[in-house]
């Protein structure tokens, strides 16, 4: 194990679309369980993206960055555990909910994590004094106490087991509140990362995964059982997924693209009682238009999923050690790069759009 | 108990808008464990109105009528069961699900009775020969093998009882499908038969119930804990349903009303994570404007519900047991009519518009 050094090296985030800035931080003093993780692996994701070129709103100055692997490097004077409370020795490698939340409180303890009253999102924090190293784009992250810690499986590697806590664990919820889906006929929209991800999910919990969307094809090499292209007449879809499913149109709909023309199209792919999981919208855009007569004469379900909650990422942990060999993830992160050339990292995500491009300080 | 006649009255549907005609019908040969139910109230329901004066299509001729009580006159050799598979004797008191469902299919199987692919709505079926007495605007009713009975509490009049197979339970439906609701915020758009029982049965249930709609004020006879006019500004009405939710906004959302604008605004009311359970809208109207973005970060979930399953007409007779001394039901029935003033009957609803007209054949 590396020796604990004094400060950790850190690309801090000043302003939108201006360089990155590589600086020191001072190594914190570690309080009850918290953890220092030295990371191995970060991967850029489209936030990260929108953040940088000002697409979204992120605080500033922080260190980007939510999605990664490390190893416990040190811990607090009570020891690491991991999110179901087993103690972590020093340089297990492991992973964390990039959403920390308080369990507590009124959202958390209905089940909503990710609506937590006192949420803290890695990567997405404001840097204060004593409270910086709290972002993927660094040498190190700072846990505080309660964060949702997990041990990677030994057959993942960095580079699949980096994204697992963003696109991967968002798939895992959007399963979770599909339900179990042995037997079923899944219609996923969307073939980028969660696309993908959901058609790999599908397939490995026994579901027939219809893949719709533009470019829908890749998704064949993760499991789906059927590309469909969107620019296809919406009749000519509505009877294909007719044709896979006797006649009923599909069991579950996983909407995430985010585009109102797939949810109005998925949601009129379902069979009655179908259930319509939307994670993909979340940025503007134009109304969905939807027939209240439609959903209540054909008994749809609609639920919309954002983020996840801790034991998503222990699902998607388990499901990506059973899928690394059946599937090819390792091909979702296109390119690497070290820390120093975290500006030339952003500029390749943003300009050659792969799935992922990674960091590995 | 009065002696099983040979003919049984019953009046019948051949034309939209024409009288409804009385015509003696043989009493069939009953086989198996069919039941021979003599009805003792039917009430008139606002979809009865719809199927005579034409807003809807229905098979002709047919008895009219799915909500009533009845006394078993006499069973097949079989004897008579009620749903769960207890015997029932002659002369019980009894109601039964308007739909009959094979509980077997695709949809039953999968908990979606009112999908079933064998289904059979009394009230609602073409007179074939053997088979007429299959509507509540008649002496008797003859019940398939397969009717989930159930016996009516003794302390629930009969014209309480009767709509209990339509909108009482579609009402339970609807809380089955919100799940628990003891300390929730209960916003109810509606306040006719279907919101008022809602109201109702959130009081019972342990929730909060706020009713939204024209008219709101009559719900707080029944248990609302909040009457708020559907025309004041929605900015109001937003801030009063956060005043009673600290801050959050209403827990679950009953839909009962089924307008677009009760949809929208009623999908803006809820706290994040809040369900929004639709059961009103079962007519045609223009699109729902829902956005995406809205239900994805906000994680709303919303659900068609649409009829009923056996076990709901359990719970709805379950709950005016408990409810019926408690709130003025018996006031929903206006006024009573014979079966040979059938078309009066059917005149009076229509024109005057209480909740419910009954039928004492």
């Amino acid at each position: 194990m590396k020796p604990i050094p004094a400060t950790s090296t850190a690309a801090v985030f000043h302003e939108v679309g201006a360089p990155l800035k590589l600086e020191q931080f001072p190594i914190p003093e570690l309080k009850g369980s918290e953890v220092l993780a030295r990371i191995v692996c970060a991967t850029i994701c489209g936030s990260d993206l929108h953040s940088y070129y000002g697409r979204r709103h992120s605080p500033m100055p922080s260190v980007l960055g939510h999605e990664m692997v490390a190893e416990i490097q040190a811990a607090g004077p009570a020891g690491a555990r991991d999110f179901n409370g087993r103690p972590l020795k020093i340089g297990d490698r492991i992973t964390w909910s990039m959403v920390w939340s308080c369990g507590q409180c009124f959202y958390c303890s209905r089940g909503l994590r990710p609506k937590c009253e006192k949420l803290m999102k890695f990567g997405h924090e404001e840097i204060v004094p004593g409270r910086a190293l709290i972002g993927g784009m660094a040498e190190h992250c700072h846990l505080p106490e309660g964060t949702a810690i997990f041990q990677v499986p030994d057959n993942v590697p960095d580079a699949v087991a980096s994204p697992a806590n963003c696109a991967t664990s968002t798939v895992a919820a959007v399963f979770r509140y599909a339900g179990p889906v042995a037997g079923q006929i899944v219609v996923i929209h969307g073939a980028g990362m969660l696309g993908q991800t959901a058609c790999a999910m599908a397939a490995v919990g026994g579901a027939c995964g219809l893949a719709e969307h533009a470019g829908a094809e890749k998704a064949l090499q993760f499991g789906a059982t059927e590309a469909i292209d969107s620019a296809r007449p919406e009749k000519e879809i509505l009877a294909r997924v007719k044709e896979l499913s006797a006649g009923r149109g599909g069991d579950i709909g996983m909407e995430l693209a985010g585009y109102p023309e797939s949810i109005e199209l998925g949601i009129g792919l379902l069979r009655m009682g179908g259930r319509f999981v939307m994670a993909g919208a979340t940025f503007p855009s134009r109304p969905v238009q939807i027939l209240g007569e439609q959903l209540v004469r054909r008994m749809i379900q609609i639920i919309g999923v954002y983020n996840y909650s801790p034991e998503d990422l222990e699902s998607a942990l388990t499901f990506l050690s059973k899928a690394v060999d059946k599937y090819p993830f390792d091909e979702l992160v296109g390119k690497s790069f070290p820390l120093s050339a975290v500006n030339e990292a952003v500029d390749y995500a943003e300009t050659q759009r792969p799935p992922r491009v990674a960091l590995l300080p």
